[in-house]
């Protein structure tokens, strides 16, 4: 056990949450995740209908008795996914743990709040951790410039986000991106956050419904093959380093603009290079985390030696205070 | 005390380094520095000519006995500094510490081995660090994405570039760029660094030598008032966000060249700032922890109190351990 402020507002045993991930957040990952004592979260957009989040969330309870969540994505669009309805199916389901993302979770309080929902709200800034706390979620996931995906437009890592998030926060938060192994973890608790929530290394699991091909690209990466894209149109994005991105990049440097990279960055490209293993297909999601990553194992084993490693290294640590120095 | 390999390569009481800065790095901060038991630095090339930095180190012996080293970073240039010089009285004035910068150590090393100096080499890469190693230094200093000045054109932060520098370095290696208080240093250890090396946190200390003014600003910005300069030239630097780096980044991102901004980033501008407090007179550098910063005590005083924070962090986050939970 190790035990926080977070994992005690949340019933968990272990401060140690899978983010979710699309394509990747299906049942068997956030199952295994959560019966080994973390919490696995589920991406509801996953799901093609809210009909089918319902039937992802029973599989999942086939699969633990324990805890886990829901994650709910809301970005603007033209035609958007029918959000209510896939709130009302969270709801219905009974899942009692939802992670935010993309926009300010007010709108969504009331009937989380009624329901006896408890909410982490996934953000990018302290400013933004900070307006989260006010309209009552029970926990922000704060991810610094090292993360997959959207890291804003601010470029704070870490060591600097977390202890400043740590000093202007009352509830409970935990950080994200570049963390993979129990050194982060025990680094992320000594800067003040309650927890880490980790994507690629998740990913990078046996029961992470992606291609082989992905997996082992992940563990011979290192943290110099990712891309940043987007940065022009400050909807930056932190994705795989592939032929496609970086034609977007040379792209955008060039002047372009989002109509012209749209034909590469749809989604069903990216979904290709998970489905079939074409690395080349499309845009896919990585955090510079990769350079830590060099093994496929068991999702429940990632958290287990996470945990075990962070006790490790905060024993070995303490040793160096007032240590005898060895002879010169 | 704080023993880890690198106090113990350095002769040092704490792992604390006040590394190398232009304008900053003189006798009374080194001093004090070193006197509280960590590393404090005088900058050679802030010394106007070979034998004033020999009268520098002279004074600095009158303010502390124990150990202090000197920065020499060697910079392409068209009318380059007399390196040979500087280093030669760095040697003559018997000092045995030496922080390189810059670029490869190598031509060096014969010399300060000879004179059995030890060298601690700053650089932004695991590739460099390796070829310092392969070089002979004893110590590597590396800098993430979030230090002041260059920090490299790869944008690796100190949470992935420290735990990848530690799987592959023999030798002691200190973490540079958003540290300022015990729990970075408590971090740093924990992703697997021998120390931390600190600029902005001293620059802003009642002993550094820069105008009161620079550092009110200090203590008065958050991690958000930097800019990033020179990308599109690949020699990217990191400096605080003011009408001059505003102005720099607009010309260099409207496609002006080195030339067009030359005037404007003059070393005698950014000099000017630190010596007559004229905030926007020129660039001058700091990091992404001065959001951190909130005071100007003796640099001592950082020192002490950071090494005493670090043991209270790392012994409370051991408390986290196999704690009993609280009841729900």
């Amino acid at each position: 056990m190790l035990t926080t402020r977070f994992t005690q507002a949340l019933g968990i045993d272990h401060p140690i949450v899978q983010g979710g991930m699309m394509w990747v957040g299906r049942a068997e990952l956030a199952a295994a995740v959560s019966e080994a004592g973390g919490l696995g979260i589920i991406t509801a957009l996953t799901q093609p209908t809210p009909q089918d989040l319902v039937r992802e969330i029973e599989r999942a309870r086939t699969l633990t008795d324990k805890p886990f969540g829901v994650n709910l994505t809301i970005l603007p669009s033209i035609n958007p996914p029918p959000y209510d309805e896939y709130r009302r199916a969270i709801v219905d389901a009974g899942v009692t743990i939802v992670e935010t993302a993309g926009s300010n979770p007010e709108p969504h309080m009331e009937m989380f709040h009624e329901h006896g929902v408890r909410v982490i709200h996934k953000c990018t800034s302290v400013r933004h951790a900070l307006k989260a706390e006010k309209v009552g979620v029970t926990a922000v996931s704060i991810d610094g410039f090292e993360c997959a995906g959207h890291p804003g437009e601010d470029d704070v890592p870490g060591l600097v986000l977390i202890p400043a998030a740590a000093d202007q926060l009352t509830i409970p938060f935990i950080a994200s991106g570049g963390f993979g192994d129990g050194r982060g973890l025990a680094a992320a608790l000594a800067l003040g956050a309650d927890g880490i929530n980790m994507g690629s290394r998740f990913m990078c699991t046996q029961e992470s419904p992606i291609s082989q091909v992905v997996k082992d690209r992940i563990v011979e990466a290192s943290e110099l093959d990712t891309n940043l894209i987007f940065r022009s149109l400050r909807n930056t994005a932190r994705v795989a380093k592939n032929a496609v991105s970086d034609e977007v990049v040379q792209i955008l440097a060039e002047g372009g603009e989002f109509e012209d990279v749209r034909p590469l960055v749809a989604g069903a490209r990216g979904r290709k290079v998970f489905e079939d293993g074409d690395l080349d297909a499309g845009i896919w999601t990585v955090g510079l985390v990769q350079g830590l990553i060099h093994d496929v194992p068991p999702a429940g084993d990632v958290v287990r030696r996470i945990v075990a490693e962070a006790e490790d290294v905060l024993r070995s640590r303490m040793a160096l205070v007032d240590a005898a120095p060895l002879p010169a």
